[in-house]
């Protein structure tokens, strides 16, 4: 007989911290970010943590499910889904921005089991001693690759004190942004987040990228900008140019029709959001790289299945990122050290968040990548004067959810949110 | 920091234990059936067990593998199949039977990792406390349901003694058969091995199962023993009897013509039979159910990653069986315990070993199904005098690879294996 180890206790904590004015096809990032970060207790008085989203629907929805892991076994993640579907029941709880997608309850319900499920793989790692990675299989590396992510952007929020990265609103900004961005964390691969400006400014900012950074892989990300007709366009115009073109334009259909014409893979995380998306995908051969998201495909070890649907069915495998901290960060590493079929480097928001961190003690990036923690669980500790700090701000900082399109409209009346625009 | 628990030393021992004479569309079993224990000693003194096929062929590539483990941590599961396919090559070791599908370099890799991967992960349990279950994500369900497989039969091996279940040539011999083992194990579901007669007395068997258990749901698997018009014939003539016809005819092209014109699902172990088949089989609509199987996928935790792929593209799922003992029973309930989407009955030989087997105390069934145990690892120990036995009777008994048409050729000359037949 195995002595069961409980869930004593949950809290869901919701912070924020400061965002950069990052431009995007929705809006542009408001001053605060926020996110909920989740400690599991374990009946041994161990800690489990996991982070995720911080709006105030997804927020609520946590609540519902903390309240009801009393007792649960920390390796019993089946437990955990059931427990949660029960919690939360069938609610489709979209995200305002839709910058990760169509929305569906079986997407929500990932969502919302996923900070907890990390955290019952941090809380089996410090029952075993073991590195998450370890949970998931082994690792396969010892350090993960990310890519340098570049955004156009304002130098500063109205009223507010430019950031350390400045202006960023043509070719030229954006080849500068990605100097001091490879310089500092010796980034490889290149994604430049457009849907901003009109393609070929885009296009143009590809041309200066490639032409800055020779040898670097590049990838343009316009979040569904684009009718199929441009986005056919823009993909024979950078011919030669990108690794991947991401979600040019909305749906699996109309993603199809690109693909069949664009010279290079089309990846995504908006049109394969959840694992039934997977098989129309596939039959209209949609995409050719998915961008999991533990965050939203319900945690580590249900995105390393997908990892496995990826390598059957061919397909190249990354990771998306939206502004996230470092136990999220912790995770991604675990899971992309685990994971062999990790075909390109993964996105990470890190740089954007300019220092802040609710650890005590945050992953550092060495020449583009992060070495896999070896201490036991995701390999990271909580600073609680930080979370008290961020909590506060959360409190202070009025923003209850994500909205880039409502804050750009306040300083540009007319705008709206099109999905294509071009 | 955490300290791995390194593979000291990797045991294969071949075994042979009596088999009655059992016929499918391949011949006849032997009278020895043939398998290997894998005992993987870890440098605490552990020891984790697997269990696998004992064909010559098989039992080369696994002394190859296992003289490649040494050190190798015992959570490292991606480190086990690069090691393994380093020490393997690029082999195509098919089985003389045919009765498992197609072969090929990546079938016979995952074959050969499967028992090594069971037996980590019974060490891994044994390092932490935890049953094999719990390592799969946590148990679903405390009891696994097994089918009842019925076989047509020689009352006795040619000069031996009969056995206890008799012959069975007929109608009324697999209801007879089907009762013994109903009353005696409780099972539910009951599967008829077809492709030994005319398809028209197989029918009639189905039938008579039917009269006799109004109740219970029927499986009719003639090892693709038909062409695609006697499928169609066949299933057609079987319409509201089976909760689904197995493997009926050979290949994916063809599986898909029976699949538009059966009016019920079909299920395979022959057809789908690495993670390779499965993009044409979704394509083209081949199967509706998946029959896995550890022992040539790879392991429990491919297996479990199988299941997310049945339960994505909404295939039924169960387990396929050849002859075995308590070892690979246990690895099943483990499996099966974990797999929230098991939809149907797992397919078992035990009953057909008579009693024989490697454990000191065998799982036991009840009501057709098997109670999970809550014990560290696979939670089932080696009886070491009935294992040296085992190995006397593999030395002495002269078969070294299964080959159920030869055998039968003994008996009948000009019998020869044809798929399909009929
Ligand atoms: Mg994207
Ligand atoms: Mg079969």
């Amino acid at each position: 007989m195995t002595a069961a180890l409980g869930v004593a206790r949950v809290t869901v904590t919701p912070i924020a911290f400061p965002d950069p004015p990052l431009l995007n096809s929705a809006g542009i990032h408001q001053p605060w970010a926020l996110r909920a970060v989740v400690q599991v207790h374990a009946a041994d008085g161990s800690v489990g943590l996991g982070e995720t989203y911080g709006d105030a629907p997804h927020l609520e929805l946590l609540g519902r499910a903390a309240a009801a892991l009393r007792g649960l076994d920390v390796f019993d993640l089946n437990g955990l889904r059931e427990r949660v579907a029960a919690a939360v029941g069938v609610v489709d709880a979209p995200d305002r921005h839709g910058l990760t997608g169509p929305s569906s309850a079986a997407k929500t319900l990932a969502r919302v089991v996923s900070p907890f499920e990390v955290a019952l793989l941090d809380l089996q790692g410090h029952a075993t001693g073991r590195p998450v990675v370890d949970l998931l299989g082994g690792r396969v590396r010892d350090r993960v690759p990310f890519s340098g992510y570049l955004f156009y952007k304002w130098a500063a929020h109205p009223g507010a004190e430019p950031d350390a990265y400045g202006e960023a609103l043509d070719p030229a900004g954006i080849v500068d942004q990605a100097r001091r961005m490879v310089q500092r964390y010796g980034f490889r691969s290149l994604k430049l987040k457009g849907g901003v400006f009109a393609p070929d400014e885009e296009i143009a900012a590809v041309r200066a990228l490639r032409a800055a950074f020779p040898e670097h892989p590049l990838r343009l990300d316009p979040n569904c900008a684009w009718t199929v007709e441009t986005s056919i366009r823009v993909a024979a115009e950078t011919d030669g140019l990108l690794e991947y073109l991401e979600d040019p334009t909305p749906g699996l259909a109309g993603m199809a029709e690109v693909a069949a014409k664009a010279p290079m893979p089309l990846a995504t995380n908006m049109c394969v959001v959840e694992f039934g998306d997977l098989p129309e995908a596939v039959a209209r051969d949609s995409v050719q790289v998915v961008l999991s998201d533990h965050h939203y495909w319900g945690g580590l070890t249900e995105s390393a299945r997908l990892a496995t649907i990826c390598r059957t069915w061919g397909l190249g495998l990354s990771m998306h990122s939206n502004s996230h901290l470092g136990i999220s960060l912790a995770a991604m590493v675990h899971l992309g050290a685990a994971t062999p079929n990790l075909t390109y480097d993964v996105d990470t928001h890190t740089p954007w968040q300019l220092g802040a961190d609710v650890l005590a003690d945050p992953l550092a990036f060495d020449g583009g990548a992060v070495a896999v923690p070896d201490a036991p669980g995701l390999g990271v500790t909580l600073d609680p004067d930080a979370l008290a700090r961020m909590h506060a701000d959360y409190l202070a900082c009025g923003i209850r959810e994500r909205d880039d399109t409502g804050y750009l409209r306040r300083f540009q009346p007319g705008y709206e949110k099109k999905r294509p625009r071009w």
